[in-house]
């Protein structure tokens, strides 16, 4: 990390703060919500369509591409922006989540996780090294460090320790594979086609804070990520079934010791009060599958982050928009909750398309409300 | 019919013609192709898509929407067009069809047929009547006669018989019902919010010709279609199972019969060789669940009527659009071949979407090589 990447605009009463991340493919202004094109697409939207919802940034997985259709079949291709038609920044998971996500079907190691590949049958053994080259091959613009993702087991402190430590050396070895691929591959290069790039044509790379619930192993993990060269701060871990009030104990507890330096990126939170809750104490990203989800199954947000699902039948004859406070395409087109819950009820993918939209400029707007204008 | 809401523009020594069909919701170039909106969208697709796609008509179902969401639930909410957002002119299917699709579920009487409520489990008879009824409270504009759609019988021209002239019985009372309908409701009324609207408010209304593969019958049963007051001629009854050289026969041995002042509609043909065919034999009006049905499952058609399969493994390196001659928003777009695959292959409905696209652009530009300019 020679330079900061972000820079703090401004610094709020209630916690929060606006800021832009630079990112070799123009600058993003903070905080921002991350929608989930975990297979290179949010399902059911068009790139175009992602934009108009004010997303600036998607998340794809490595883990999910690496086994379709395989990273090295993308970089041939052109790298992700190419294949997917998306031209904005791109955010790679690193698979590490996949280990607790998919736990049944992993074992992990000092090298790396064996996945059971479930569309295959084979193992596929990632370790930090190739989760580097996974996400430099798919041309990512913030690549996440490999980290080993523990949910609340009942082994408690222990496997929490155990999970950090591995997470910290793991970082490290990510950061020497990161430093390798980006010496061989910036040599004076520029990107082509690509507008507005300010920056060392480099993807940035973040680091992930891990600890469980345990605050001395968070503030050890926080410390030692910002210790490292990373160009953002991940927390990880969180969000993967604990109690609300213990996220937000966490996310209090933390707020004084981040690094005004760097991005901080909550992972796996996009429920509008825990985002709002998070950007107050800080938090500048986020990335969740709610908005897409559950827009695919009729569950929208509505003014005061309300849920709604459009499939119940008293909407049969309402003929207002999901919200007439929105200003998404789906509720200025002036498509009717009654038309909606039509589309759910007949099995037609334009429900979901539309409900994602909206919901995608829910949390946009959320952000938007933080944002320096 | 007090008059023609058909204008014949040109005729062309191949046999083919261009025309105007007059609505009320304005003028429509023919030859023209109407997708199946059957439950009031085109799967996957916004009216603003499907307009871009250069679709001047669609076509909804009376029986579909009658059970789902019901015909008073969409006349409450303002008709078909206010309900889905489609503002252009809708055909409706009078529900024969589904005598002879859904065969299994349904008993013909001379009062009408009963349908099985796939849905509920109880009984739905629809009458020639209530088929008018129900077209007229969807806001239909092109409405269609309520027949009885025979398949290839063994029993054979017995039962082409009867159901020519259980069809023929049944027009009659449409008409009648048709004009009982339209004089109770556009007494000097406009419609509302429609512009371009140079007609009387009221909606056609198109007869069917039935007759199976039996010339004689055919011939009988245009001439007394076309003795009635409708101002569209339908050809019902073939692309249900017959051989290709069948279905020419007697498009061949039809044309000299029709009436020029009528718009002539072929029912449920949509493959473009087809197409071709019968607007050479001067067929005007297409519809067909192909470009649709086909696009979800990854089949498109490309320069020269050949179909292409997108699941096909040997795409998946190919950055090609669809079809580089294509001017769809698809191929403009650059979407390739390789991540269109991806996108079947990883169940993203967006694949559908931008193949359905595709599909309707190939056959709107086939009826626009046709069309007056």
């Amino acid at each position: 990390m020679s330079k900061s990447h972000f820079k703090e605009l401004k610094r709020y009463k209630n916690g929060n703060r606006s800021g832009i991340l630079k990112t070799r493919r123009g600058p993003v202004k903070t905080p921002f919500f991350m929608p989930c094109a975990s297979r290179g697409s949010v399902k059911g939207l068009q790139p175009s369509q992602i934009i108009d919802s004010g997303t600036q940034v998607l998340l794809a997985n490595a883990y999910h591409l690496h086994l379709q259709p395989g990273e090295k079949v993308i970089k041939k291709l052109g790298g992700l922006h190419t294949f997917s038609g998306w031209q904005g920044p791109i955010l790679t998971d690193s698979g590490g989540f996949q280990v607790f996500s998919l736990a049944k079907a992993r074992k992990v190691t000092e090298e790396g996780v064996y996945f059971k590949n479930l569309a295959s049958g084979g193992e596929v053994l990632i370790t930090p090294e190739e989760s580097m080259q996974i996400q430099f091959d798919l041309g990512s613009d913030i690549i996440m460090a490999f980290d080993d993702v523990t949910g609340l087991s009942p082994t408690g402190r222990t496997r929490s320790k155990e999970a950090m430590e591995r997470t910290h050396r793991w970082l490290v070895r990510c950061i020497t594979e990161f430093k390798k691929l980006t010496k061989n591959s910036f040599k004076g290069r520029t990107l082509k086609g690509v507008k507005g790039t300010t920056l060392r044509n480099k993807p940035l790379l973040f680091g992930i804070v891990q600890g469980g619930l345990d605050k001395n192993l968070r503030k050890k993990s926080l410390e030692f990520v910002q210790s490292q060269e990373v160009d953002g701060i991940a927390i990880g871990g969180l969000a993967v079934g604990e109690t609300r009030k213990e996220m937000y104990d966490m996310l209090n507890f933390l707020a004084p010791f981040y690094d005004p330096a760097r991005a901080r990126y909550l992972m796996g939170v996009g429920e509008p009060a825990d985002m709002r809750y998070a950007i107050e104490r800080g938090i500048d990203i986020f990335d969740c599958v709610l908005p897409t989800r559950n827009g695919r199954h009729g569950q929208v947000w509505i003014t005061g982050d309300k849920r709604l699902n459009l499939n119940n039948l008293k909407y049969a004859n309402d003929r207002g928009p999901i919200d007439s406070k929105c200003d998404c395409h789906t509720c200025k087109t002036g498509y009717s909750r009654a038309f909606l819950r039509h589309l759910y009820k007949v099995g037609d993918p334009l429900a979901g398309s539309l409900a994602t939209t909206h919901n995608l400029r829910y949390l946009a707007r959320l952000c938007e409300e933080y944002q320096q204008t």
